[in-house]
């Protein structure tokens, strides 16, 4: 059989106007500006502190590949077959020993492995928005939450955050006000901003949120990375019952795996377990048993403490250069953890603007506006600390402070 | 540090009534008939027709473990490392050759690896369905595009299957009443009846939807496993301006790497690429890259042969018990390639009942009804030739035909 003779089509039409055959859901997802900045700055020449992405030179390429002969030898069949929408459930248990050092308590039961945390936004966003729901984030927040939860048309009500994270103060109103269907917080260093939230504040929003009846989603990639300072307590372990967890390996161990994982009320699990059965069935089996594979004899708490040196040296080492190189006018957050920190600069500066002249520079970031859900914050950018390597970090922020200086001298 | 201190929560709530705070458009997701069959019949000493299981024996385990090694040692911090959405483009290019076997012309740009089918089943109901759209299948069609449409509430109206697939003369009809957003169809051994579209039906099928603009979703697993009778052209190269087309890796390389693909315009992808974005960011970079070792050095087609062979061969096995065991009265497919075959008892069974006296006879089935949009087909079941080696097809056919037969006496 020659495919040959299938090449002559019945009909040769016009090329189709997709855009004319989308759904209305459509208008709602746009190609993310941070997305077509990142392409830019791939530029081999470009030093670039606008992804997110963590140190490469650390991962654990050795212990994976490890893993990876050990599973195949051992269950081949089963790591290649299908497997249940609810995870492998060796990694569930290793999961729950993990959330011990969280501060969790968990029952495998309570624990559901998702496709990175990015896929737990968006179930998320499926069982619990219908056009219209309003839910709470804070602003400046994780562009990623906007896009996964934008898909189900909600309505956005923001809390400003400060050094100490969301500003709860606002929130009591907005409930009062609204049917809110969760409340959406990033509690440890804050991706965009870096900031944490205070103990205060998250006793004070659990309170709030528990006499509204309001869940309360806390996303939680970073706070593993603490380099410095004291660990405050998961929201989760102050109102367990009203709280969704979620967390991830692709910071701890490697995104490109995409496993990341969800804890919560089991009633709750099971109504995630039946929205991700219809997006993909369910996650790679092979990369839930070469995770569980990697982690069960204990690999994470050694290889944490790698990371969290390397990030902190880095942090210190952009903030030190900014320190040197940065002109009056600009400030900063100081992170203890994470890979993310931000930079105010002088009211007038527009950061979309400064891109232009950064990447003439060779350097990138990312304005700050892009987190903000209904605009804002155009004097203001990301900066990454956790990719770059030292020098690359020095020399970055030498070319960041110059592209800065000439900004704000031609503002006066 | 001790997690200890933690463990004092500020409130310790009643447990929250979470199907309260669930959406509206939860109530569309529910836990599928058949996963709550799976479970039954995952008990050891019932032989089960019911899953949709490859065989595992043939699975490449010693391939994968060897470009596992190959990918980690060579580029292990990139296969790491997040990657973009679009896809690793070198297993790109090699599905781009892959198509070529089927028959189709396409370019990388024109591809798109997603997690599994599924998925792709997934963002296409999110780019086209907006709630109360009309959308076409078949009638049976696959369970699982029905649950991953089902989350974007679409109307379905359907067109019934005979032997020659999807009947398509009321088509017409169907578009001319409504604004349909797209058509959905299985052309090659259909899950779960078997049947394959003839090629009179794919060339009618490709000009009725031309002359009404609706675009043609062709998902197509199981054409590779062809293991009788000749191939047809794929609906694709009929009219490719016209067509959406998705397959996987899950039935000719192994379906717990969760890896499939979608082909189309370029304004298609890049929609769908928006779409995959916002959902999990993009498919783990290792196993597209694990996948890309795999079949570069042309592995697939001898693996493919391989797979035609043996599942060939339990086709027939299965179907030549039925002849020997099952009563007179009832009738089923005898399909030329695939995992599926499709059983009618005389009407007045339901099969619903009779998997409660199979499962005590220790054989498990899909009862046929789950499949039909609408409901119906009380009297049938599908078959999965796939998984059970060949003494426990012959050793099951035969308690299934025990069962039956009691079933039919019972009618009398």
């Amino acid at each position: 059989m020659s495919p040959a003779k299938w090449t002559e089509p019945v009909l040769h039409g016009e090329a189709t106007d997709w855009q004319a055959k989308f759904c209305l859901r459509c208008a709602l997802m746009t190609s993310s500006a941070i997305r077509e900045i990142l392409k830019i700055t791939q530029r081999p020449d470009i030093i670039s502190f606008a992804g997110g992405l963590p140190a490469p030179e650390i991962f654990p390429v050795k212990e994976v590949e490890a893993a990876c002969i050990d599973v195949l030898r051992t269950a081949g069949q089963e790591a290649l077959q299908y497997t249940i929408t609810e995870g492998f459930l060796p990694l569930r248990q290793e999961i729950a020993k993990e959330m011990h050092q969280y501060g969790v308590e968990a029952e495998p039961p309570n624990i559901f492995p998702t496709n990175g945390s990015q896929q737990a936004l968006d179930l998320i966003g499926r069982i619990f928005i219908d056009p219209g729901d309003v839910i709470v984030t804070d602003s400046p927040t994780y562009l990623g939450a906007l896009q996964a939860f934008a898909s189900y048309e909600p309505k956005i009500e923001c809390l400003p955050l400060d050094n100490d994270g969301m500003q709860v103060d606002h929130l009591e109103e907005i409930l009062k006000r609204n049917k809110v269907r969760f409340l959406y917080v990033l509690p440890n260093f804050h991706n965009p901003a870096g900031v944490t939230l205070s103990l205060e504040r998250r006793i004070a929003l659990v309170k709030i949120a528990a006499k509204y009846g309001v869940p309360i989603i806390e996303d939680d990639p970073y706070s593993q990375l603490r380099f410095e300072g004291e660990e405050l307590p998961a929201i989760m372990t102050l109102h367990k019952e009203n709280t969704i967890y979620m967390s991830t390996f692709s910071k701890i161990l490697a995104p490109g795996l995409r496993l990341g994982w969800v804890v919560g009320p089991q009633a709750l699990i099971s109504k995630l377990v039946q929205a991700k059965q219809a997006t993909d069935l369910h996650t790679s089996t092979f990369v839930q048993m070469v995770v569980h594979n990697v982690i069960q004899r204990g690999f994470l708490g050694g290889h944490i403490k790698l990371i969290r040196k390397v990030y902190g040296e880095r942090r210190h080492i952009m903030t030190d250069a900014m320190e040197q190189c940065f002109p009056e006018g600009v400030t900063w957050t100081s992170p203890q953890g994470g890979l993310f920190l931000w930079v105010t600069a002088p009211e007038g500066i527009d950061t979309r603007e400064l891109l232009k002249t950064a990447v003439e520079h060779k350097v990138a970031f990312v304005p700050g506006t892009y987190f903000f859900p209904h605009g804002g914050g155009l004097n203001t950018m990301r900066l990454n600390f956790s990719n770059a390597q030292p020098d690359m970090i020095r020399e970055g922020i030498k070319r960041l402070g110059a592209t800065l200086k000439e900004a704000i001298g031609r503002l006066r």
